[in-house]
This record gives structure tokens, C-alpha cells and sequence, in this order.
């Protein structure tokens, strides 16, 4: 169903592979909204400096130009495409807070683009699902337990595997470094980013490069041992270290764990190796796994900011998670995880008997429509075996027959059942109303 | 509420400006998906050689570049963002003929960019609605009959004063440009295309420029005037102009202006100086205005097209209708012609009595969402002024209190009536569900 285009990175779903994209969206969305998120939409561009000035490499920007630019016109050369839907977010806040009501909570469904190397699950084009909250000002720790909980039970929702999601909080490792006299906390992140990548020996290895000391550097990697969903600061005071930030981020990740524990058991973990690569994070970090599908990496991910955004005057701290949802519908396509019960929305064919009498099957598709049954009519007035056959094609359900008395019937195609009808009373299973996504696994 | 960014042609909306746009976006995915048009999503990029060859004039294309680009991958230079969603449909097709059901129906709603100078309801950056049925080797006339009649269906559903489309036939002004000899079509239609905008004079002048004599210009501006919806032959005959081509245009608008005289009455107008500027359309073309905004131009364009697609073997003739959505969306807004009851999707705000009781309020909002209710927890437990105060300000039209021995009452905070009330079963208004658009015109 997940057809390979000719551009590697970006990827295009049948019409099948479309419905169960878009069943996700709209169920993603449902939940979203349950919550109060608003709906907003970003320009897909940002100005060049403000997409290199936000933590990611700026390698993987695409800049945009005009075909014939003029000279005068040369500003426009410094516009590039959005590589998430954070930092574009933080910008509308900014040029909005104005108009805004704070805390705001909003979600933002779009492509983003990278221009990455393509692999399994990585693509150049691809589109995320974000829920951030910012306050003004300040932003209560409670936000930081809410929000992965939503994310559960939005992902919950989907027909998917279960979910985990594994929970750090950047005040532990840097409060941690600065008790045992790490000065580089931002290199010893970035090196323990990638412990599941590349293993704890270059780890270690890249830690030295930084200058920081092979004590420090296992120090740090037995912190980033600890896992869990109890006991953790315990854990943790076992390696000796004592640091006030160290001891604020312990009993938030401590007060997460006790409120998930309770509103989504065992889906939260606290994993102390979780630091996520961006600069920007500054309290409690995300990564979420699909279990039997921990290979593709964190499907959704995220965490706390205190100065993302703000305008010199006030700061707008938020929390944020975003969902990868390219790089999920890619593995439930190719994996055939999920199928689709058609690849139409059509319920009904209305056959056509011949071309002088399509306005009376135009009529009854009206009337079918009008009570809210997806309806098409009959492309063509050819044999009745060639429009059923254009039906089964498609996987609609019905096709409906008119005879020269003008009486209706309407026969099920899957079971060959064949019943008298009118078109203001019918009525389809619910099932067979809307295409249906149904897991497979 | 349309509030102008510093990008100028990058439009954003605010919250309640996006409730506008999704209502109208979900009211259009509606119509198609009954009508049996499956949605489509392409990706954003395709290589310039196709965005070139395709009709527009190739300044408008915005190119894309990896900042820091190697030699080798060069190629990536190709690439320009898609200006409408008719080129990647058809490439689409091309490449996914194999596994499509013909004649195939799409709806396509993404956003499209064009390098173009902003003006009012011409941006650099929209979102277009298109619905295309594209045949295998041919496509019954009936189609583009059928199409413009969906499109008006869509659009009488939104909250928007009502539409007319113009309609004519390419096939009238090609045979009558032949039965009087000019040889340059094209060029005769590119001048009447722009009739309304620059006048008779200039259009005589620029067919003149192209080689077309006084007389042959003079005959086309009187066909180009024929505008109504009956007699339309006649009026054409009157000009004693003989062609079979003109013949066979003529008989299908009078057979479209039938057809559509019966099922949308006075929504359909032959208009013989609609030509669309794009060479690919052979037969029908549509242009639609919106009643007392006929300044901003069509807001919904298309046209039969043979050639779009073809892979050397086979063609994929096909006719398709675009809605301009931004260009739609933009004047509802900055003319306030919709209203939205409120700018964000929740329905109750549950207070906090304090952080201690946090807890319950999450759990009665878990059991009001559960039966589907929008809401969300006061973000703070400071004094219930203030927490109905945050409601107020986003237009949350219900606040929820819990007293100290558990019993829950709701207060509709717009009349001030309060209620005692159960999470189990407590109903808002429907009205009040979710967030309602209202004309205001």
C-alpha cells in the first residue's frame, strides 16, 4: 500500500494508506480537542536566522528561492522551510501574545521538511502532530505531567500497539554534572543522547574528547543507567552526588511518576539516559516507544522550555510533545498493521440503466447523499456485470438498481443479498457507512 | 482577527480564524467524500522540468536548496515547491496507474505556493480544495457536468453568500478561431483572458501584436460578449461563423446549461470569455464568483483537460475544479462576515479548589470527555473569579465546581444560571458542544 515514490525522503500513500492516515489524523485531532487545544495552522517558512538559531544542525534546512529572483528581492533567499512546528509556534506566540489567552494550549498538524538523509522511518518530508501549552511568565509543573498523559491517551486511541513513554528530567543530569564539577553540560547531553546509538565505550570516548574526566564520564554513565518506575532517587543517591537542581529534578520526576502511576499504569518509565539533543529543553524530557517496534525510534517526543520564546520583556515557558506521524503511518503501511475496509468513501453505486435514464439515478444518489450516505453514480451505462465489477473494484459495499417501474433494489456485492429499497429510508450498516480501519495485528 | 504577519503573501490566522477555515475545510471533505472522491495528499516538492512545463509562467515557482549543499547531490537543486495540486495529481496518476481504479476521483486539499507579488486574496503561500475524476484513454461528457454542479453543492453548504460559476467551451472559441482562419489559438485565447482586467482596446491591441487582424479580433471580442444561460447557439450563429469543432463545443454547453438549469437553478452561466490562461484544458472551463465580491476574482477555477497526463501508451483525460480556500477564507475573515462562538474547542472548564484537589477535577474531566465534552482543568487553583475569568476571556462557555462533600455543580458563566449537576450525565446545549461558525452577513 505504501508505494515508493521516485524522490527517496518523500513519501506518498495510496488512496487506501490514505484513509488510515487520515482515520489517525482525525482521531489525533478528536483527542486534541477533548482537551481544549486550538487548532493552528503555521507558514511553512521561517526566516533563515531563526531556524539556525534554534538548536537543530543547520545542515538540514531547506532554503527556498525564487526561480528569477530579482536582486532587490534577495531577502527572500533567506527564508528556508520549517523543520518542526516548535520553533515556528514559539515566533507566532511572540508576534500574537497580544491576542492570545495565557496558558495557551494549542495543537498544530503539518509537514515539516529536513533535508536528511532518508532511511527507515527518517524522511525529508513528513508530517508531525504537536500539542504545546505556554504560559506567560511561568507555566506549573503540573503541565509537565498532563501532557505526556494526553499524548498516552491520544496514542491509546489509535489502533497501534501500546505505548511507552520514557521520561527524564534535564535538572537531574544538570544538577547532577555540576555536583560532581562537569562544566560542559551541554556536550556530556549530547554524548548520552547517544547511548542507545552508538554504546557506552564512545559514549565515554566522546565525553573525553570534551574534556571531561573518565570518572565523570562513568559517573555520568551510571546515572544514565537508572530506569524505572519507582525508587529512582534512591537509585540515584546511591552515586553520592548532592546538588540542589539535582535534588529539585528527583522529586519532580518523582511526582510524575506517583500521578502517571495512578492515571496510566505502566506507561510512563523514567529512563535517565532520555536527554533529547535540543539546547532548549529545561525540565522534564519525552521519547515514546512502540512496543515490538522499539527499532524505529521514539514516535513521539518532547519536553519542558523556559526561553524558546520571548521577546526581551517577558518569557513564554511551554511544554511540548510532538508526534512523528509520517514515520508511524510508514511502519503500520508497510507492515500491513492496519487495513482499510475500502479504498473509497462511496457506500453506494447507483447503477445507471442507460444513458437517457442517469438523471433518475442522479436523483437517487441526491437523495442518499442528503441523508448523509456516501453515494456515486455509475461512471458508465454498460452492462450491469461492468458496474458492479467498477464497484467490487473499489470495495463499495452496494450498488443500487432502478427497474423501469422505477422500483429500487439494493444488493450487498459481498453477499450477493438483494433487497427492495427506498432511497429516504435505507439505510447501511454503521460499519459499511465510512471506510473502517481495522487492526490486523 | 486575520492578523497580518511581517511575512507579507504568508498568511496566518488566529485561533478563532482557524475554527473559520477547519469548519470550512471539514464542510468541503464532507461534500466530496459523499459525492466518492477519495483523498490525496502529494508531497510538496516536484522536480522543476515538470513545474516548467505545465502552463504557468516559470517565475512563479519558488526552487529548493539544502543550505549546505554537496556537489554530488546537486540534484536536489531541481526541485520547486508544487504551484497548484493539478501537476502533482497528474504525475500522481502516472505513476500509480498500475494500482488505481479508473475513472478515479481525488480530493486534494494542501497548501501551494507561488513566488507571486501579494495583493489582496493573492498570496504567496494557500490552500487550495480540489476534486479531479480522471479517466483511462477517455472520460464521458457527463463529468463535466457533474463536477461544477459538486462544487456548487460545497460551496452552498459554507456560510458564504451565493455563487455563480461561468462556464464555457474551449472547443467554441478553438473552432471559431479556426472557421475564420486565425491560426494562433492560443494567443487568442491568452487576450481574452483578460478581458475584464484590461479591456477591449488593449485585448484588440494585444491579438493585433500576435498577428491576428482587425476583423478576426473584432469577431472574437462579440463571441467573447455572449454571455446567459439559453439561446447561446443562436447568438453565436448570428456571427455566421461555420465549424465542426464550434458545432460539437456548442452542443455540450447547451447540453450543460440543460442539465444544470435543472439541478442548480440559475448557479450556472455560459460566459464565452472564460478561457483560463493554462494551455491544458480542451473542452469545459469554469470560473466561480462569490455575490458582492465579484472583485476578488474566481474562487473556484478549473476545466476539462485530454493531454495532462500520458505515459506515451495511454492518456488520462480528466476535468477538475480548484477552490481557492485562502483567497475564500481571508475575506470572510478581514470582512468579518462568519463569526466563531468561541476560540477554542472546549465546552466546560472544571476549577481547581486547590493543588491538593487537583485530582478530582482531572477525574470528573476525564468522565465528561469520555462522553465526548471538550474540556479542560483550571491551569491554576487561584480564587474561582480568576479561573472564571480564564473561561470568559477564550469564550469556554460553562464552569464546573466541585464543593467539599463532592457535589459537582455547573454554572453557565454567559447567563449566570447554575446547576447541580453529574459527570455521568450532565448534556451541554448541542449548540454549545463544540465551537459553532455563524454568517453574519
Amino acid at each position: 500500500m505504501a508505494k515508493k515514490t521516485s524522490l527517496s525522503g518523500f513519501p506518498e500513500w495510496s488512496p487506501a494508506g490514505r484513509i488510515i492516515e487520515q482515520s489517525i489524523l482525525d482521531q489525533l485531532r478528536r483527542t486534541f480537542e477533548l482537551h481544549g487545544f486550538a487548532s493552528l495552522e503555521t507558514r511553512a517558512v521561517e526566516p533563515l536566522s531563526e531556524l539556525m538559531r534554534k538548536g537543530e544542525t543547520s545542515k538540514e534546512v531547506y532554503v527556498i528561492s525564487r526561480l528569477q529572483q530579482q536582486s532587490q528581492e534577495a531577502r527572500d533567499a533567506d527564508l528556508g522551510l520549517h523543520f518542526d512546528l516548535t520553533v515556528p509556534f514559539a515566533r507566532y506566540v511572540l508576534e500574537n501574545a497580544g491576542q492570545l489567552a495565557f496558558p495557551f494550549r494549542r495543537y498544530q498538524i503539518q509537514k515539516v521538511w529536513r533535508g536528511e538523509r532518508p532511511q527507515d522511518g527518517r524522511f525529508r518530508e513528513f508530517t508531525q502532530a504537536d500539542i504545546d501549552i505556554v504560559g506567560m511568565e511561568n507555566l506549573a509543573l503540573h503541565h509537565e505531567i498532563d501532557l505526556p498523559l494526553i499524548m498516552i491517551e491520544a496514542l491509546n486511541a489509535l489502533p497501534i500497539p501500546p505505548v511507552t513513554v520514557m521520561v527524564n528530567n534535564r535538572k537531574i543530569v544538570q544538577g547532577f554534572c555540576r555536583g560532581i564539577g562537569i562544566e560542559h553540560v551541554e556536550d556530556a547531553l549530547r554524548a548520552i543522547d547517544k547511548l542507545d546509538k552508538i554504546g557506552q565505550q564512545a559514549v565515554v570516548e566522546e565525553m573525553r574528547e570534551h574534556g571531561i574526566s573518565a570518572d565523570h564520564a562513568h559517573s555520568l554513565l551510571e546515572l544514565a543507567q537508572i530506569r524505572g518506575t519507582e525508587n529512582i532517587s534512591e537509585s540515584v543517591r546511591k552515586l553520592g552526588v548532592e546538588d540542589p537542581q539535582l535534588a529539585e529534578g528527583l522529586e519532580e520526576l518523582e511526582h510524575l511518576l506517583e500521578e502517571t502511576d495512578r492515571r496510566a499504569p505502566g506507561q510512563v518509565v523514567a529512563d535517565l539516559k532520555i536527554t533529547r539533543g535540543l539546547d532548549y529543553y529545561t525540565g522534564m524530557v519525552y521519547e515514546t516507544f512502540l512496543e515490538g517496534h522499539e527499532d524505529l525510534g521514539s514516535i513521539c517526543s518532547g519536553g519542558r522550555y523556559d526561553s524558546l520564546a520571548s521577546d526581551g520583556r517577558r518569557s513564554y515557558p511551554g511544554v511540548g510533545l510532538s508526534i512523528g506521524v509520517t514515520r508511524l503511518v510508514s511502519r503500520i503501511l508497510s507492515n500491513g498493521l492496519v487495513q482499510a475496509s475500502r479504498s473509497v468513501p462511496t457506500c453506494v453505486l447507483v447503477a445507471v440503466n442507460s444513458e437517457q435514464t442517469r438523471p433518475t439515478s442522479n436523483a437517487i444518489a441526491d437523495q442518499l447523499r442528503s441523508r448523509g450516505i456516501p453515494t456515486e453514480v455509475s461512471p458508465s451505462s454498460a452492462k450491469f456485470g461492468k458496474q458492479i465489477r467498477y464497484a467490487d473494484r473499489r470495495g463499495i459495499p452496494f450498488v443500487w438498481f432502478i427497474d423501469d417501474q422505477g422500483q429500487s433494489t439494493v444488493k450487498d456485492i459481498r453477499s450477493g443479498e438483494q433487497i427492495t429499497a427506498e432511497a429516504d429510508q435505507w439505510q447501511p450498516a454503521e460499519d459499511d457507512l465510512m471506510p473502517t480501519v481495522e487492526w490486523q495485528g
